[in-house]
């Protein structure tokens, strides 16, 4: 709570103030944590656009949208009126020095009506390759001089590879201190994904049991129901090993993995998930085709609704080789998780929206129980992210009757069962980009490792052509190989989408 | 479920036939037994009583009590009325030699009718004073003749102390071998109860946590909201050690504590539990005030309704000494437990009727979360035994929000959720003693380790009177003292009626 206390004067500059990330994601994320007092008394946020724009034309395009996509929807209050006052357009060339010359003037105009020097935070809703061009420019005009106050949030992908990452950040850092840039990646502002590390760390009985010696395996999903709707151009050639496991999953995997952190401040955390995608086994271009599986969806349908394949949506090659589909297997050399497979998968229209993290126990060493070993159901912790944001615990249990034989059963926690309300991803993000914590945004070094990490998987993928494209229908949960990946281990995709009910069925023995 | 395939020929005695145990308890469940398919082809039950009654008379008096007490209670049903044709009604004087000798007569009709001999289950609902009779007259005429087929089924209490169950196992002994002998404690036939192991013993992930190095304390809590009723005059001089203690509360300790049996045949897991007992640090007569609170019930309120003293109820005396309030602390001096304290608590009209075992883990290592160690809730988990029959597991979570503050919050598993039926207590261990499984009832060694651990205790008391009685109110949580014995060690009952509700009440930070 404390370091939202002193929240300093601020002036927010959004460059793609008019793109539909501000859109969305921003302008609500603003506004909400304005309604909730946690914005300074002074602040300024100024939208850039190519377009020419009034205030006030484009305070009523904000408020329309926050219509739409604020989670605070009654617009009415005359609080979101002050809230519209505060937000100010500035036309901007994004080529043109002379565009940042008149920023910079609004910008002291504002200081001067503040009677202070704000802090000044860049926020770059926009094509990575602008990135060089905004930065060498603020960096002429010396925009961004306070190294104390100023900040960037830069969106994902962070380069395209590691070597283009490294070019991207060297670039950068002839403008910002690593202090001042925060990457964001908007799966760690979210609160089941924040909950990992209270879950793991604020209680003392799961620990013991988080490491080969209790479990099993762990799996890590994020699946999409969506194709690429209107983004195919973007897609195209990116593909989900770039787009997805490289920061989403491997974030999650790093919360999942690391050992704790000697305390909550930013860098004793980073430390701790830096060391995960360091020790993060690195294999050899002849063993890719062994630890990961890539797919691509062929024509199918999601919940009963006929959906074309990749290859047929708008702006794709004919003959495209992107996946859309990603499943691997990662081993983490260290003491604590030496052995213990983490399968990560991720993909484009699958059978069902899910983001879920599931740790299965190792079996019972010894059972005496009706079934024996084999018919027992391993215990397992599951915790989902989106859109079910809960965690279940699944365990064996007496089947009531007259003998001791087992059943299946499981505890569930819903995050959300006595809350009203949450904040956005977004919203938690700025707040602490406001407040000048970087916990829950990627260091350099994060960055970098996890570019390695996939470093040869891409180098591989470059120069082969998957034959079988597309291999998977849509509204399935894969390609085959996704199952041998983990058959050849004697484990199983667990599917997570068994309810309470199913598990439960009465089968009462009497 | 194989033990129960074969089920011999039995011919049930009941010596009690007519009394409150057999009409509340044991017709229902033979009832149930036999609508469940789980009584031999074969079978007969013989009630015995002191006065004259037809076989008619006494199966509509049967009749009329299955239409209150039976969980089947349509007994309109035809297969009811065939159950009745399987009771017959037999008078005998308890003193009589000759009474025993028209049953003797009465069973070799029945094993006549039935072309074999059949197996012979006595059950003995009675006055334990009568028990030395009835088995020396049993041995007389050879009732119960053949080891492999007879058995006698005794109900608590086993003797008073130490000395006087020796001594009655010593007159057993000369009418039965010791696998004949069923002796009875309903607590083990529960559904909840017998589910510990289960849950201990199905799963991997609770066994590695189950020890000295992860727990804090165990709290055993069996509390009732009645007072003594009409069994004054029983329950004066006897009082809570004896009555709850030494068999209801050691029991559930047992399963608690026990290490994991090599099977789950009855002697395997009646040597484990016998280990427990054994382990029980014994203790000096002068350390019985510092592990041993014992309590009265003076007048007072449950659930808002006055209630008269435990000295003001009928048939007690008006200076009784009888306690109706024990708790105690118990050390194992084995390597699992060295060290943790088991808090084990009984009584009369408490403010609620309640049985549960808590588990309370040690606090985490460490906490870096915002109120410190000393804000976070321990972990815990809580087997309800009734009336509530579920386990819940209490652990910290994020507190919806913008920062990473933790609050307490709760998973539970109800055991019934999804049964619509299941076997009461005496059903469980009826068909238990029919099929000659002893597993759930006490082998002798047991019972004298139960008396043993509480041996000391009896001594003292009978030679102290309690100054302070009557020492807690009616509806209350028992006496001060009590609390005392836990705050020694920085400890605190743990009052278990927070309800989920309450747990996760509203408290998002936003």
């Amino acid at each position: 709570m404390s370091k939202f206390k002193n929240i300093n004067p601020t002036i927010i500059v959004i460059f793609g103030g008019t793109g539909d990330l501000a859109k969305r994601k921003l302008f609500p994320a603003f506004q909400n944590l304005y309604l909730d007092g946690r914005m300074s008394k002074k602040f300024e946020i100024i939208a850039l656009g190519r377009a020419e724009k009034s205030n006030e034309e484009f305070r009523s395009y904000v408020l329309e949208n926050l219509n739409i996509f604020s989670r605070k929807k009654d617009t009415s209050d005359p609080e979101t009126q002050k809230f519209l006052s505060h937000i100010s357009y500035h036309s901007l060339d994004i080529d043109k020095e002379a565009s940042y010359q008149s920023l910079n003037e609004k910008i002291n105009a504002i200081d001067e009506s503040f009677g202070e020097r704000a802090n000044r935070l860049f926020y770059l809703s926009i094509t990575p390759s602008f990135i060089t061009t905004i930065s060498s420019n603020i960096k002429k005009i010396g925009l961004a001089a306070n190294p104390k106050q100023d900040r960037i949030i830069i969106e994902k992908p962070f380069g395209y590879d590691k070597t283009s990452a490294i070019a991207l950040n060297e670039m950068l850092s002839q403008t910002f201190k690593e202090e001042q840039i925060y990457r964001i990646d908007h799966y760690l502002g979210k609160e089941t994904v924040q909950n990992i590390l209270a879950f793991r760390f604020g209680n003392s009985m799961f620990e013991p049991l988080w490491s080969r010696n209790f479990i099993d395996f762990v799996q890590i999903t994020v699946a999409e129901e969506v194709g690429v709707e209107e983004r195919g151009g973007f897609y195209e050639g990116v593909g989900a090993l770039k787009d997805m496991i490289q920061n989403h999953l491997l974030q999650i995997l790093c919360m999942t993995a690391m050992e704790a952190p000697a305390s909550l401040e930013a860098d004793d955390i980073r430390n701790r998930k830096a060391d995960v995608l360091k020790s993060i086994r690195r294999i050899k271009p002849e063993e890719v085709d062994h630890y990961v599986v890539r797919g691509q969806y062929d024509a199918g349908a999601i919940k009963g609704k006929p959906v074309p394949g990749y290859r047929e949506d708008k702006g794709i090659a004919p003959d495209s080789i992107t996946e859309t589909y990603v499943a691997m297997k990662i081993y983490l050399d260290n003491w604590r998780w030496q052995g213990i497979p983490f399968y990560l998968r991720t993909g484009k229209r699958m059978e069902e929206k899910q983001s879920s993290i599931i740790i299965q126990f190792k079996p019972v060493p010894h059972s005496s129980f009706s079934y024996g070993k084999e018919g027992m159901t391993p215990n397992r912790l599951i915790i989902n992210i989106q859109p079910a944001m809960d965690i279940k615990l699944q365990f064996m249990t007496k089947k009531p009757g007259l003998s001791l034989s087992l059943r299946p059963a499981e505890m569930i926690f819903d995050y959300f069962a006595c809350s009203t309300m949450s904040p956005e991803a977004y919203e938690t993000l700025i707040a602490d980009a406001l407040a000048g914590d970087p916990t829950l945004f990627m260091r350099w070094d994060q960055v970098e490792q996890a570019w390695d990490a996939i470093d040869t998987i891409q180098q591989v993928w470059k120069d082969t052509v998957p034959v079988n494209f597309p291999n998977y229908k849509a509204g399935s949960w894969g390609p085959e190989e996704a199952d041998e990946l983990l058959a050849r281990q004697g484990h199983k995709w667990i599917p997570n989408t068994q309810t309470k009910e199913e598990l439960l069925e009465d089968d009462t023995d009497i």
